[in-house]
């Protein structure tokens, strides 16, 4: 399917009005099914939808491994997909957006997902990166994010090493982008433990916690970070690094992962 | 409560590490109740809390008018908010995020989830703006959105008229700056429907509803709408206004709402 589609429209420019074709990216609602049962509805750009759908059940804790599943039936124009796995999985899934109560909040840094707390992981990567490479993988996503360009409406993420990009996703969708690079690394069995995560949007608390899901130890973005999502980066061990332009950049978290040696 | 916060972080520029101090977005969670029972976690920027929960409620179709709260008791501390309403509402407003079922899906344009078919009205606005009003709404907006500079992490947006700005919120949410004009406008009882939406984000169909639950007729944006959003604003009578930059625009929908009369 077509991630962008073409549509007239009426623009104004230079104090005069035109009729002109346009392209903008296309908005797809997919809803998973798990056992049977409504598991959520992800509002996506409608590529690399079995990434997508695998990514964001790994990273919620449903699934550990590709092998989980029994039957994965995706109607991609309907936009249903229902999914059986070998096991049941516990009813409180389905409530993946509860909130954790108890002494966790307004105060120190913390989870406030039940999910996360069962899924995220404390970074162990050893993999640094030289300034040098910092600004070369921001680069190679921004060369590969044709689409933005052309419709200005797509989020673009990578995962990459010092060596260079490795897989590049966009999406409508924040977290969809990276829940695709998830998915890519889970359905072809590659290690993401010394990868590195790069991308074009802020580093809010969730994309922080989805990066630890994924288990990068380094997180690029071009924008901004939070500063739940920086008390995050710190005590799970990622080093985030915001504000990445041409070859200048803010380390937030650890900043012993990005060094000239 | 700050919605910023100053954080020691190091900088690479021009080739060199230098121990800086710089501003981040706060990122607070909220959990609200109804009735005793968890509604819903706002992940936001922790001002203007009450107006963020009300705006929430109304354009979730949990109330109609303030009048409707009965008691209201936020914890801006911990993140929790308890609200009793004077009526109970039907269990399936807790299931706000299930999937419509029908033949709802993949051809035409159409609500996805249940209650915004519920609560998101088609617009009977008549306000018009002309070319200069569009960009002079946008600056005012740009203007205001100071925060945006220091941090690079908030959402902005705006309700005016014609006229100019009425009141203008910023959240690291998208949906959370537009529940809080709406939720100011409820508090305060001001007619919504001949305002004019302006917001630094891109029109999403989430954004696209939201604004119709709110009752604008109009949606300025710096930024793109979604295929799906500008069927949605077709279907709704809202003039989606997308790129106001300076003096150029591009109008999307119902461009008989933009003109030099």
């Amino acid at each position: 399917m077509e991630i962008t589609t073409e549509r007239k429209i009426v623009r104004y420019q230079s104090g005069q009005f035109s009729n002109i074709d346009d392209m903008v990216a296309e908005e797809f609602p997919l809803t998973v099914y798990i056992n049977d049962i409504e598991f959520v509805t992800l509002v996506c750009s409608p590529d690399h939808l079995e990434e997508l759908i695998i990514g964001f059940l790994a990273s919620e804790g449903a699934i550990r491994s590709y092998s989980d599943i029994k039957s994965f039936n995706l109607d991609d124009r309907g936009g249903f997909c229902h999914i059986k796995l070998h096991k049941s999985i516990p009813t409180d899934h389905f409530q993946y957006s509860k909130r954790i109560l108890g002494s966790c909040c307004g105060k120190s840094r913390q989870f406030y997902f039940q999910n996360d707390v069962d899924t995220a992981k404390v970074s162990m990567s050893k993999t640094t990166l030289t300034p040098e490479q910092v600004s070369r993988l921001m680069i190679e996503m921004q060369t590969t994010s044709t689409i933005f360009k052309e419709t200005g409406g797509i989020h673009n993420a990578s995962l990459g090493d010092p060596d260079g990009t490795v897989v590049h996703r966009g999406d409508i969708g924040r977290h969809n982008a990276l829940d695709k690079l998830y998915g890519y690394c889970v359905q072809n069995n590659i290690s993401v433990r010394d990868k590195v995560l790069v991308f074009s949007g802020r580093i809010s608390s969730e994309v922080l916690t989805k990066a630890a899901k994924i288990g990068v130890g380094i997180v690029l973005s071009k924008s901004a970070p939070t500063d739940l999502a920086i008390g995050l980066a710190h005590d799970l061990n990622i080093t985030a690094v915001g504000f990445v332009r041409g070859e200048s950049f803010n380390v937030y978290t650890h900043p012993w992962r990005i060094t000239e040696d």
